[in-house]
C-alpha cells in the first residue's frame, strides 16, 4: 500500500499535484521530501536542498523548530480540536486574536481566522460586500487588483490579479474585478521616465480605472506590498502613499495582502510597515504559523468591523465561518511563533543578515546569464537572459514559469538549491533564520546552477 | 497577554467567532473548552459536556486518540511542512491519495487535496468549469443544489444551497446556481401523498428546473447524501436513483458532498454507499482526519479527471493549488484514521451501536416537547414544539437556529450535552466511537434539557 516502500509513482495519476504537468506526473515520480533541518530539506535518497523560497514563502522559521513542534504536541494532547463558533471556542484562539491584533498594522484590529491564505482573501471580499450592504451601498462591490498578483486559488480569489489566461481557463467570473498594472520599476518605465513620473503614471491609470468603472461601484484596492510570486518588483518611490491619497478621495478601502510579506519577510514585521502603507484590512497566513499548521486571518479596522457588527446584530448572528478556521493546534503554534519572534528577536536577526543577503545576490551580477538582481528585505529576484540578449524580453510580471528560468530551476535542484522560476527570472525568499554562512552556501549553489544552465545552452 | 489567565472577554471584540452574535460576544465570555476525552469535552471550570454533534460533525474518533496524536507528532518531527506542488511532494501525501482513492465511492478515483471542506467544494466547481471548457462546452457551468444545504463558506460555495437571505446578506453572485427543494419526507408531503409520489414530484421539479435553465447550461447537481445540518431528513425512497437517471439523460454530473456523511456517519463508509448513489465526484473533509488536522479532498472519476489532464497537458501545468492543500501533518493523521477504521473496525462498531442509538432517540418521543424523531446512521434529529401545537410550523429545512430549539440548546449546555439547534428541531451526530452506555448518558442529559426547557415555557 505504501508508495514510498514500493518506490514507484501512481500509475494512474491518483494524486493530482498542484501546478504540475499531469502527463509528467503519470510518467515520473515527483521529488519526495522526507526530512527537514533548519533551512535544509532532504529527499528520499538523503540528498540535501537549501529551500531558497521557504517552499511557498512560508517556512520562515525553517523545518525543525522544536518549540513549534512542542506547542503543537501540547495542544494536541490537551484538546486536538474544537471549532470556534456559536459562542464557543478554545483559549488559544482568543489569545492568538489578541496577540495578532496587537501587532497587526491596522488601527483597532479585529481578527477573523480562516484556514488558508486563499480563504482569508475570499472572506475579505465577502465581508466587504456585507459591510457595504450594511452601509447602504450594495453596488459598491468592485475590487481593484494588480495584474499578475496572486491572492488565492478559490474561485473568488482567482478573480483577483492572476492572469486573464488563467481566469479564462477556469471560466472564472471577473465581473466584480478591476485590474491595473503591476509596478515593474525600472523595467517597465518609458525611455527617460523618472521614478516619480513612473509612479504618477500608475496612479493616473488607477484614477482612470476608477472613473471609468464609476467610483460609487468600487469597494477596495488590494495589493501585496511586494509581490514575490510575480517577480519581486519593489514599488517605486511614493507609490502607496499616492495610491492611498487617491483611494481616500473616493472612499475606496485599501487592503494589504500580507500572506507572503507578513512576519518579517520585508525586514519589519509587515510589508505595510516597511513601505508605510496604512491598510484598512490585511490578510495573513503562511508565516503566521511558520506553516507548521494551516491557519490564516483577516485583521480589519474598527471602522470596517463596525459594519459587520451592525449587520450581525440586526440578523442575530454573523453567519460566516468554517470548521477549521482558527484550528486550536494551529492557534497554539501561531502563538509560539509570536513568542519566538520576540524572544529570539527574529526581526533583529533579519536586519542583521539583510545586508549580507543583498550583497550576496548582487554578487551574482557578474555571471554571464544574470542581467540584473532585485532585492527587498529577505526576498530577491535574479533576472536572467541568454548572454548577449541584454535586457530581458519579459518586462511584465507573470506567475508562469519561463523557459530559461525553468532550466535554472532544474539545475538548482541538481545543485541542491530550490528556487522559483518565473518569466525571465527566478525569485528567492529563504527562511528568515538563515545565517551569514548559509547565505554563502545558498549563493554558491545558485552560481553552480547558473554555470550548469549556461553550459547547457546551445552554442 | 493571556486572556485565559485574565479571565475576561476581549472588551473590543478582537476575535470574531463564527456564527455568533457579535454584540453578545462583546458582553459575554464565550464558552471555552480546554480539554477533551473520548466523547467528552471539559470547560474552564472542569465541567464535562457530551459532544453530541461531534462539534461540527467532525471529531468522529473523539478527542483524545493517542494514535492520531502520535501520527501528527511523528510527521511534525520528521518534516513539519512541505507543500505539494510543482512536481514536489511528501510520501504521506502520495500514500494518502492512494488509500483514499481505494476506498472512495468513485470509479477510478483521482484525488486533489485541499484544506477545508469549503475549499474542496469550491475547487470542485472550479474544476467543473475547467473540464467543460476543455470539453468544448464552456456554457455548461450551472450547478444545481438543494435549498438549505450547506456546501461551504467561500463566496462560490455560499452560492450553493444555503438560503436566499444568506446569499442576499453577503451579496453573493448566484448567476451560476440553480436551486431545487430539499426533501423533507414526510413533513413536506402533500395530504395523502405517498412516498413514491413525493419522490416523483421532487424529480419532476428538478426536470423542470433543468429544462427552464436550458440543459446545455447545466453542469452538475450537488447534494449531501443526508444533510444533517439542515435538519437530517433522509431522502425518500428511490430519490437518488431517479435523480441519477434524469441527470444521465441530460449529461449532467452528480456530485456527492460527503464532508459530513463520509467516514461512517451513515453506517457505511460513505453516504453514497448507504444510499446507493453513484457520484462522478465527491468532496470530503472533517472525518478524513477526525478533524485533528485540517485536510479535505475532491475525488473525481477517471472520466472527469481526463478532461483536467487534457487541459493541463495543453497548458503545460494544471494551474491550481494551495500551500496547505494536503499538508503533510494532516496527511499523516488521515492515513492513521484509515488505519484505525480498519484495525478497530469502526464501521462494525457503528453497525453494532446504531440500533441502540436509534432506539434511544425514539425513546424521547414520549416527552411532551417532542413531536417526532428522525434517525439515519449515527445521526438524528429531535423535532420539538410547545405542547399542544402538534406538527411543527417549520416544515422546511433551514440552517438558522430557532427559538425553542435555541432554548433547548442552552438547557443542553447546562445539562452537559451539546446539540445543534435548528428551526423546530435539534440535530445530533455523536462521535462514532460512542458506546452503548454513553448513548444512555447522552439521552439522559438530553431528557434533562428537554425537561428544563419545558419547565421554563410560559404557562
Amino acid at each position: 500500500m505504501n508508495v514510498l516502500a514500493r518506490g514507484t509513482n501512481h500509475p494512474g495519476n491518483l494524486a493530482l499535484l498542484p501546478f504540475s504537468n499531469l502527463q509528467k506526473l503519470r510518467e515520473e515520480r515527483p521529488l519526495m521530501f522526507v526530512r527537514g533541518q533548519g533551512i535544509y530539506t532532504f529527499d528520499e535518497q538523503g540528498k540535501d536542498y537549501i529551500e531558497a523560497v521557504s517552499t511557498f514563502y512560508c517556512v520562515n522559521l525553517g523545518f525543525s523548530d522544536e518549540e513549534l513542534i512542542e506547542a503543537a504536541v501540547q495542544q494536541l494532547r490537551a484538546l486536538p480540536m474544537y471549532p470556534s463558533g456559536i459562542h464557543r471556542t478554545v483559549p488559544v484562539v482568543m489569545e492568538l486574536a489578541e496577540r495578532l491584533a496587537a501587532v497587526a498594522p491596522v488601527r483597532g484590529g479585529h481578527v477573523m481566522f480562516a484556514t488558508t491564505g486563499s480563504e482569508a482573501n475570499d472572506q475579505l471580499v465577502k465581508f466587504t460586500w456585507y459591510a457595504n450592504r450594511v452601509a447602504g451601498e450594495p453596488k459598491r462591490r468592485k475590487i481593484i487588483s494588480r495584474r499578475a498578483s496572486y491572492h488565492g486559488g478559490t474561485i473568488a480569489t482567482t478573480a483577483l490579479g492572476g492572469s486573464a489566461a488563467l481566469q479564462e481557463a477556469f471560466g472564472i467570473p471577473t465581473g466584480d474585478s478591476l485590474f491595473v498594472s503591476h509596478p515593474t520599476w525600472p523595467i517597465g518605465a518609458l525611455p527617460d521616465e523618472t521614478e516619480t513620473a513612473y509612479t504618477d503614471r500608475l496612479v493616473e491609470e488607477l484614477r482612470q480605472t476608477i472613473e471609468e468603472a464609476g467610483p460609487e461601484t468600487v469597494a477596495a484596492f488590494i495589493a501585496e506590498p511586494v509581490s514575490v510570486s510575480s517577480g519581486m518588483f519593489p514599488p517605486p518611490e511614493g507609490y502607496f502613499a499616492k495610491i492611498k491619497a487617491l483611494l481616500d478621495g473616493y472612499g475606496i478601502r485599501l487592503y494589504a495582502d500580507e500572506v507572503v510579506t507578513g512576519f518579517g519577510r520585508t525586514g519589519k514585521m509587515w510589508g505595510s510597515e516597511t513601505l508605510g502603507i496604512e491598510p484598512d484590512c490585511i490578510s495573513c497566513a503562511k508565516g503566521l504559523s511558520g506553516a507548521y499548521q494551516p491557519i490564516s486571518a483577516v485583521v480589519m479596522s474598527d471602522d470596517f468591523y463596525s459594519r459587520l457588527e451592525e449587520g450581525a446584530n440586526a440578523a442575530g448572528i454573523f453567519n460566516h465561518g468554517g470548521t477549521y478556521g482558527g484550528h486550536p493546534v494551529s492557534a497554539a503554534v501561531a502563538i509560539k511563533v509570536l513568542d519566538i519572534y520576540e524572544r529570539r528577536n527574529i526581526l533583529g536577526h533579519v536586519q542583521s543578515v539583510m545586508p549580507v543577503w543583498q550583497k550576496a545576490l548582487a554578487s551574482l551580477e557578474d555571471h554571464p546569464l544574470v542581467t540584473a538582481t532585485r532585492c527587498f528585505g529577505m526576498a530577491g529576484a535574479v533576472q536572467i537572459a541568454p548572454p548577449g540578449e541584454g535586457k530581458p524580453a519579459a518586462a511584465s510580471p507573470s506567475l508562469a514559469p519561463g523557459g530559461l528560468s525553468q532550466q535554472l530551476y532544474m539545475a538548482g535542484l541538481a545543485a541542491g538549491v530550490v528556487v522559483r522560476p518565473l518569466q525571465g527570472c527566478v525569485v528567492l525568499s529563504p527562511p528568515l533564520i538563515i545565517t551569514e554562512a548559509e547565505i554563502g552556501e545558498l549563493t554558491r549553489r545558485l552560481r553552480l546552477a547558473l554555470d550548469a544552465t549556461l553550459a547547457a545552452l546551445p552554442r
